[in-house]
């Protein structure tokens, strides 16, 4: 159990969406098609991928962190370590 | 008492320096430098700004929302709930 | 022809490349992998997209846009909004 | 003489008003306002910034590049590499 199970399946339904987009985006490479228009592609499906850690950061905070530091304990202190890396290499890419 | 209140020094002394590297920007920019030289001041300023809010989110994770949980009830979710719409704003810029 | 013609088989590899690190993120969900290593490996397909997008952006300004205002005229302008367009989609995302 | 030298005043007023905007940050951390507060200001000033720099480098490329590629030669392939270059630091930022 994940903190994201209970979306799992919006999850992967996103995630195969973007997929689409990366594989539309090979077709346009392989027609040659305009710099700015696979750009804007490019852009959009970057997007789309942080929207997608931002929904997954969320849910790991409401479930995975609120727990550890419900049980307290060394544990808690590690989840909110860890949260804090993700979010900085969120930040930072 | 916020969570940055034991290192509040250090982010003051951040953000002094920052405002240094903003007036530098407008001595720069007075003086007709080179747009390339005044571009790359500018993402020097951007990264230390982002590096303050990772440290201030880190912060705030490991006291406010920590102690929200810990402590129960309906605020621990407000507080997940705020720091998930700013880590959101911090991707996003 | 396009601007990144030339290296058309690289840029295709590395968006085969990022398509499989999608895939490999639908697994990871549907496997109920740890959220904290889904957003490492989002992170690296993000970086892996902006990586092809600086490359695309460097071959367009290289290629047609340095084409556009060699022959002059109005085009040239034209290409060059397009381009600063195209730089600020990819700085806000 | 540089692309920017036209709305100069224009980008000083900019310039000047973030670094209110950072003066305006350490008072919020002096007086001990909310995180997450400070980190919604910083988010308004790193989007000020990224704003600046859309700015110049749209003036760069339709000045300083256009007219090293009209004038032809060396320069321009140097220019181009170096407004590449600043435009990846600013994607990356």
């Amino acid at each position: 159990m994940r903190g994201y199970t209970g979306d799992k399946e919006a999850y992967l339904k996103r995630l195969r969406r973007i997929e689409g987009q990366i594989r539309g985006l090979q077709r346009m490479v392989e027609n040659d098609e305009y710099c700015i228009d696979v750009l804007t592609q490019i852009s959009a499906a970057t997007k789309a991928l942080q929207s997608v850690s931002i929904g997954l950061l969320d849910e790991h905070l409401k479930h995975c962190v609120t727990e550890a530091i419900a049980e307290g304990g060394r544990d808690a202190e590690e989840k909110v370590r860890e949260a804090s890396e993700a979010i900085a290499r969120l930040v930072r890419s």
